[in-house]
This record gives C-alpha cells, structure tokens and sequence, in this order.
C-alpha cells in the first residue's frame, strides 16, 4: 500500500479487491451515517438474525409455547457443537452456550482450581479483563490462594517467557486472555499452554477477543479450559449467552461448583440428589437463554460461510491498513499506536494511544459520526471487524479523526458533564 | 357455583364477569386451537412484547450500536425497581434482574450462609425445586455444612411448625420455595420468615411460582434473600433473565462468590481491585441480557396494569373452579386432588394425581389439544395463568381429560418411544 495509502481511492480498491465484501449488505443499519469501529465492543446485527428471532419468538415461544422445549433443550450443546467446530478448533461435545461469560469463567477457574487442590497459586495478568481478575481475586480470597498477576508489557502483552519464570510446581491454574482487551495483543496460545501443562497445571484462556476474529485450534493446542462471549465477532446481540470449553478427557473428573438443574442427569426425574451429566452439560445451570442462543448460531453460521481464514487475512489487512495511516497521520499529532504492529501478534483491534484520548473519543461520536472506544486512561480502541467493517470506513475515520485532532476541536468537550465509558 | 358448576354457560358467564377477560386477547396465539395450561413453567408472548423486541432490536443494537449501552446499563436495577415495586413488595434499591435463577439462588446462598459463618446448618425441604436442592447440595458438600431437608406433606407443603422444629442456633440458612412447584402449596412466608429470624438465621425465598400470581410483601416479612424466575407468570419468554432481591440494610454487610465487573463500583475504570458497588448492583455479575430484560419489563407492566389483587382472585376463581370440576368428573376417574383445598393455602396451578399421569399427559397433548404438565411420577399439573386462562379453557380442558380417561384412550400411548418430560 505503502504511499498511496492515504489516498481514498486506495481504500476503494482494496474495498472492491475484498472477497468478503458481499457479507456488509447482510448488517442491519450499515448504511446509517456512521462509521463503526466497536464492533469488538458490541457486533452488528445481522439482517438474517431478525427473522430468526421472529421465527423463534412467533413459532417457537407464541405458538409452540412448552412444547418447544423438546428441540430448545438440544439447543446449548448443539450450537456449542456448532461454534466448536466453525470457530474454536473444538471437537463435539466439548462447548456449551450457557451464562455470560464472567460466570463461565468463575464456573471452570473452580472446576479447574479443584484438580490439584494441594496447588496454591493462580496466575493471571494486570492486562487480563477486569472482570477475569476481579473473579480471580475473589477465588484466591475465598480458597486463601496467592494471586499472581504478571505485570506484562501494555503493548504486547504476557510473553511465554513470563509465564514461564513464575509457573512451578505450586501453580494451579494459568488463566490469560487470548487476545488483549486493550492492546489487541494475541497471546502466545500454544506455547502457554504447553508451558503450563509443563508445570503440571491446567490453562483457562478467555477468547472473548479472538473468538471469530483469529483462527482458534482449542484442540490441538491441549487446551483444557475455555471461556468467550458471543456479542462481539460473533455478533449475537447485548448480553448474549456465553460459551464454555472443557476438554472432553477432563470432563469426568471436573464438576463446577452450580449445581443447577441443567447438569443433572435424567433432569425430569427430579431426582434427590445431584448426579452430573457425564458431558459438557453439567457445566450448564439453569434455564438456557433460547432467544439469545438462536442468536448465537445465527452469528456463528455468518462466520462460517465467510471461513475463518478469510476473516482473519481481512482482519490484518484491515489493522495494518489503519496502523499504516495512523502512522502517516497520527503519529505527527501526538498518537502513538499502542498495539503489535507485526500482524501475527495481534487481533483484529488496534489502540492508539494519546493523552486526549477522552475528549478525542467523545468528540469523534458526537462531532465526527466515527464510533469507536475509549479505554482508560489514554487509549481510543479501533475494531475491524471482519465482516462489516470496509477499508472505506478505516480511510474515512483515520481522515477524521486527523481532522478533529489537528483542527482540536476536541479540547472543546467538558468531560465533566458526561460519563465516558 | 355448585352444582350448575359442570355446565358450559357457567364457564362463559364467569368469563363475561371477569374483570381481566380483556387482557387475554393481548397475548399472542390465544386463538390457537389448543387449551393452555402450562403457562407456569412457560407463560404465553404478550403482543406489546413483539413491538418492545423489534424496537430494542432495530432500534437499540441495530441502529444505536453501542451507543445504547448509555441506556442498557440501568435496565438490570430500574426494571428490578419496577419488578420490586410491582410485584414483589419492595422498595426501590433492592432487586436486579440478573442471569438464571439457579445463578440467583447460588450467589444468594452463598451470601447468606457467610453471614454467620459458624453456623453449620442448611435447612431445606425435599418438595423444594429440584435446582435448589442441587445447589445446596453442592454448597453443603463445598463448605462441609449439614442439609437438613424437610418431608413436608407432598400436599400441604411445608409448615411452619415443621420449620420451627428443625431451626436453632447452629441454622446458617432457610430456604424453601413461596409456591410448592408441584402440589401448589403456598408456604407461610411471614411466619417462616419470622420464626427463622427469631432463631438468629436468614432465609431464602424461592419466588418462582408465586411471583406474579400471589401478593409478596418481602419489605413487610423482613425477607433476607429472595429470588425467582420471569419466564412463568411474567411472560417474559423463555430462559429469560432472572431477579434477585436483598434487603437494603443487608446488602453492605453481603457480598456474592463471582466477583463480576457488573458488580464493580466505577466499572469502566477498569481498576485493579474488586470493590463492591453500594447497592443491589453488588450482586450482578457479568454483561446484562439486553433483549430478555426488555421483555421482563414488559411482562411486568402488564401484570401491574392488571393488578396483582385482581390477579390474585381470578386466580383462585379459576383455581377452585378447576377442584369443582375435578372433584364431580375426575375423582370418579380415579383422580386426586393433590393441592390445598383452602384458597389461601395455594397458588394458581392445581396438581391432580393418577396412577397413569405420564400417559394421560401425553394424550392430552396429542390428542386431546390440552397442554397440561406432567411432573413425576404421578402428577399432572394444570397452571391458571390469571391474564390468560379463561373459565372455558379450564372448563373444555376438564371435559376433555374425563372423556379421554372414561374412554380410556390414554392407555394405549406407547411411552417407551417418548421422552415426557
């Protein structure tokens, strides 16, 4: 791209040069005047979505009523089934759709914590998701476990290396985020994973960042606990259920600490006493989410018929195209770009950083109609999301916010009378 | 209604005086050619619920993007708000709408019983909702606590004098359900809760059942912990999220296990340690389901337009209209009535016991066009939902179980080829 990138006409090119364009006509809303770069926050609405919703609601809730509970109740470990095999390089039975995703984790950390009680060391990061470290930190206060919490590099994240020099024979559980929230770094999946099983102890990954963005091998690499949400990539709509991953040969031997009615075996027994299913259902709860996982598969059946690879080369192409122009653009304005500029180190994100980040990402949604999001306290987060986001919309929002920044219209916004979230 | 109680223009004149009769028709599908009365495991769609969904679908995620979180946000207190204030007795501050209520009922549980931690008891019954007992099952195993589980009449429920007898200084927690899933019992919930106070221990309401069919005054009873489900009485769909009530001056002295990030004072901070938000919001855990929660609202405005104390009677109206019928047609049929006979000893959903239940449940849906529940292993359970139930339904229903077991045409349902569930 080199030069011309600056030039529209090179983003109307790569545009119609792009084998996934014909996907953005399937999104509700895409015509609006916006240019969207949070759909790692929260993913369109896919058009297709909304006569399954209609269809689930009308036939399956007004019409079926009870009834149709006989085809709802396959429905957590068959669209599990589904994401496993299209997404997350999982084998059947091994995936659940249940919860959001802070319970799943909360749920296998205590599956995993109780496979080697004697262990009593939990690592994480700084960098991990609050809500991951906030569940860690209240495991370890609960259980008297020490909490380890790798100070990793705010721009590439938690290194093999790292991980390595504090694991040992007290650690009882690894637990990263796949790709980093902030940074858009992507761990080191294998090679953590494999260093942990070194040690002896199990690996929860969080892939809330990676899941439908970045190939996902769950089984080859060894994996053992996984955890992700489906609102993001996956765009299965505000609070949409949650996944789960467990490792078909740990199944058996891990139990999760709800006992609710969905895990049980012959559950319309109503039997006295709590006997787990032998497979990923007993990691499941209450009442599953039946609109909400509709959703779900919907979103994941979009992703599959754009495959994964062609996701994943559009996500590069896409962040190295918007590092090329921050760097033309930005960097001049005081921007810094805070995320791995070697493609195969990062997600599909990318975070630039600046101490005006807040009043810059405020005035971009009020002033530019460019939405993107602001991660305290210097970063404004930009998401290229595969299937609806164009190199258009990169080449337009890098122009506006060199725009906004240089004309500084946005120290002109008082921060004091909004919440900036 | 005596004697005349048998007869068609009965049913239609009580429909004709039935000062709800107008809702029904809001409800979508209620001219189906079938006689619900499963609407306590799934209530029906409301036709508003329709528009609400498509608005918050197109409208909120489609168009408002995440924008609309500006909003979302306080759906899971202001709806809980609503849901308290409607419903449930209770003053603003004190209920969230939150994932499942077996999540609810675990995060409760575990909140009451580290209120005195010396307490070693768990007192329950064995008619309690089979994922409750579950969960404390499981917190009895995890924390090494006795469960003492009350054998309640299967009919009349628990009393109080039973609970009296089992409660003292060594009790850690109460926890039983407000209407007995099964027999339809309605538990003493001020008496209970008071003896149980009066033995220094908290108590936990499962509300499942009653919410939406029977007054609840939890601020009046002193209630600790309460919660219940919102996809029953109010049509909230289903797997729709659950609530969660604790009583304001509780809640600064409670913290629930899963320290999620919905339950972090100044969230979008980030910041490195779980601090507890003041209020009920402590007890949210992960990313609120947007689209259910739209729907609890709905559900909820209907029933408050309706009123609960016109709920209430229809729902005893039609309550013992069904014993009246079933009491002149049924018992001849080898039928018991397995619900409290007094009024105010029972919800809205009435249980009738025969030895072939299983087959006569599958016959009346598949033959008869009556949506009964079958509960094991003796039960067939007929749910009144007071916004959607008429007199004719519950008449024509009652018709059509006495001519299909007088015709003994149930018996040659083969159910080794189904699964009833």
């Amino acid at each position: 791209m080199s030069s011309a990138a600056n030039s529209f006409l090179d983003a109307e090119r790569l545009d119609r040069a792009d084998v996934l364009r014909g996907f953005r006509g399937r999104f509700y809303g895409v015509d609006d005047d916006v240019i969207y770069l949070d759909g790692n926050s929260l993913g369109r609405l896919p058009v297709e979505s909304l006569d399954r919703l209609d269809d689930v609601v009308r036939q399956g809730w007004g019409h079926g009523l009870v009834r149709s509970w006989e085809g709802w109740i396959e429905w957590p470990a068959a669209v599990g089934d589904l994401l496993g095999s299209t997404l997350l390089g999982a084998a059947a039975g091994q995936v659940g759709i249940s919860d959001s995703t802070s319970v799943n984790v909360y749920k296998l950390a205590c599956a995993a914590l109780d496979l080697h009680p004697s262990r009593r060391t939990l690592v994480t990061d700084t960098g991990n998701f609050p809500s991951d470290r906030y569940i860690f930190e209240g495991l370890a206060s609960a259980r008297g476990l020490r909490l380890v919490e790798l100070d990793a590099d705010p721009v590439h994240g938690v290194s093999l290396a790292e991980v390595e020099r504090v694991i040992d024979s007290d650690t009882a559980l690894v637990s990263l985020s796949h790709v980093d929230y902030r940074s858009g770094a992507l761990a080191d999946l294998e090679g953590i994973t494999a260093a942990t099983h070194q040690a002896g102890a199990p690996v929860l990954w969080d892939l809330c960042h990676s899941v439908g963005a970045v190939p996902i091998g769950l089984d080859a690499a060894g994996v053992d606990f996984a955890a992700g949400c489906t609102y993001k990539y996956l765009n299965a709509g505000p609070g949409a259920p949650a996944f789960a991953y467990v490792r078909r040969d740990l199944q058996a031997q891990t139990r999760q600490p709800i006992w609710g009615w969905f895990g049980q075996q012959a559950q319309f027994d109503m039997g006295p006493r709590y006997h787990p299913v032998e497979g990923i259902e007993r990691f499941l709860v209450g009442t599953p989410q039946v609109l909400g996982i509709a959703l779900v598969e919907q979103g994941v059946r979009l992703l599959g018929e754009a495959r994964i690879e062609r996701l994943r080369a559009k996500g590069i192409a896409l962040t190295s195209y918007l590092i090329e122009l921050a760097d033309e653009w930005l960097v001049p304005l005081g921007f810094e770009v805070a995320t791995p500029r070697e493609p195969a180190r990062r997600g599909s994100h990318v975070s630039l950083k600046h101490a005006d980040a807040d009043r810059i990402s405020v005035a971009l949604i009020e002033q530019a109609r460019v939405i993107p999001d602001f991660r305290r306290p210097d970063l404004v987060r930009l998401g290229c999301s595969p299937l609806t986001t164009s190199f258009v919309d990169v080449h337009e929002a890098m122009r506006r916010i060199r725009d906004l920044v240089s004309s500084e219209r946005h120290r002109e916004i008082d921060l004091g009378a909004r919440r900036v979230t």
